[in-house]
């Protein structure tokens, strides 16, 4: 668009909101109808114009732990969509949008004919969690928190992050390998040994140290921590300082957060 | 200040920064240094003018469950400031600042003597896991969060508010009752029941219905949160909507988040 006259055509050309997916359980049993539940034409049919398609999540792609675990989640994903799209079809109910994803499934999916959208959340970062549960490599993981250390104490170091910089998530708690609240890395983004933020206190993370392996670094070096939960992690800032194999910052991405 | 000469020397007349207050361990052995400890004056010398003073903060009263316990804590916190302060002025180091404080402290505080600041954090609010160790009741939450009911399942609920609006701090697991990610209440702050919110996806969140005592709510009903631990769940907001006994805002309160 390119001047107030055709801003206006353009916005008068999008459907009228609001519009409405219809949410589809795909087999999580967190919400959504069952995609061969009676009332889903029912429903369609009350949104009357609102109705815009359906939606579903396979939440629970996040149990899986092998590549065949997921791409039968995400099987299971397209099929539940496809199968309430085509119900709605032949009542002549027409979803024009037809959504599906979670990480694991977006990674793994096959063939996504009849699909129109595939929302993948974390899947453009990576984190901790992700890289236990194999949908990407630990060195895939492109956001980290830059912290400082500020404190030392025979067996542990002290650093500027804590939970309001990293979260209070402990989603690899029940992965393959818990990380506590992050994975310690150098700046260039490699891992020291074994460590781990082992204790997040709101302001302070807490890192041990190992005897066998331990941390030479002293108060004012920098280290970068992995998150377990990027979507978490991120939530905390209002910011990204990208950076592109060095330090030097090459652009600042604003982030939308809140409601 | 009423024009840019004045706003001029009233920056000028403000102390010149940094100003730093060196932190004292009392007890908790997380960071600072002990109030007997040989450097501290050598540390308060080596500041220069920017020196003004001391500051601990005794985060292990959370580890405290009884009145006895607290006030213990806070005369270790206050005895710990006014030594490290007394070391520093017979060595000719005038401490400005005298600064205490945690929550339980400071609602435990004896003569403050020789303090010149208390710093209490959640003190204002309150929440779960300072109810659930005593400092003060269950009543005086002053912040929750507000919620819609969005799902229903045989057992349970779900509500639109997850990890993101209630964090997954997880502080009352530890303390004697736990609240999972936070306590349910009706829009006038009552309980129904013992129901918490026992899991918390990214912007979901999941009631659990005791069979005992179901909880006859239908969607769109609207819940309060009472929150385990307010700094993060309040972290998570940019502004406080303040009411006063019924529902209506009669405040918008700005927050500060970030670094």
């Amino acid at each position: 668009v390119t001047d107030d006259a055709d801003t206006a055509s353009a916005i008068a050309a999008l459907p009228a909101p609001p519009r409405a997916l219809i949410e589809i359980d795909c087999g999580q049993n967190r919400c959504g109808l069952a995609p061969d539940d009676p009332a889903l034409p029912v429903v369609a049919q009350n949104l009357g114009p609102a109705f815009a398609g359906i939606m579903t999540h396979a939440g629970h792609s996040y149990g899986g732990r092998t590549p065949q675990e997921m791409r039968g989640y995400a099987e299971a994903e397209c099929r539940a969509a496809v199968q309430a799209a085509e119900r709605l079809a032949a009542a002549g109910l027409q979803a024009r949008i037809v959504s599906i994803g979670s990480t694991p499934t977006a990674l793994h999916a096959g063939p996504l004919n009849g699909v129109t959208e595939l929302r993948a959340g974390v899947y453009m970062f990576g984190d901790l969690f992700q890289a236990e549960i194999g949908t990407h490599g630990l060195d895939d993981i492109a956001v980290t928190v830059l912290t400082s250390v500020i404190g030392r104490r025979p067996g542990r170091l002290l650093v500027d992050a804590g939970g309001l910089a990293l979260s209070k998530d402990r989603s690899t708690e029940a992965a393959p390998r818990d990380y506590g609240y992050g994975r310690v890395l150098d700046l260039a983004g490699q891992p020291f040994g074994d460590a781990v933020v082992r204790r997040a206190y709101q302001e302070h993370g807490v890192i041990e140290r190992d005897a066998d392996a331990p941390i030479e670094l002293h108060i004012g070096d920098k280290l970068r921590i992995a998150p377990n939960h990027t979507c978490m992690t991120a939530a905390a800032h209002d910011r990204y300082h990208v950076i592109d194999g060095d330090d030097v910052v090459v652009a600042v991405w604003p982030r939308v957060n809140g409601w």
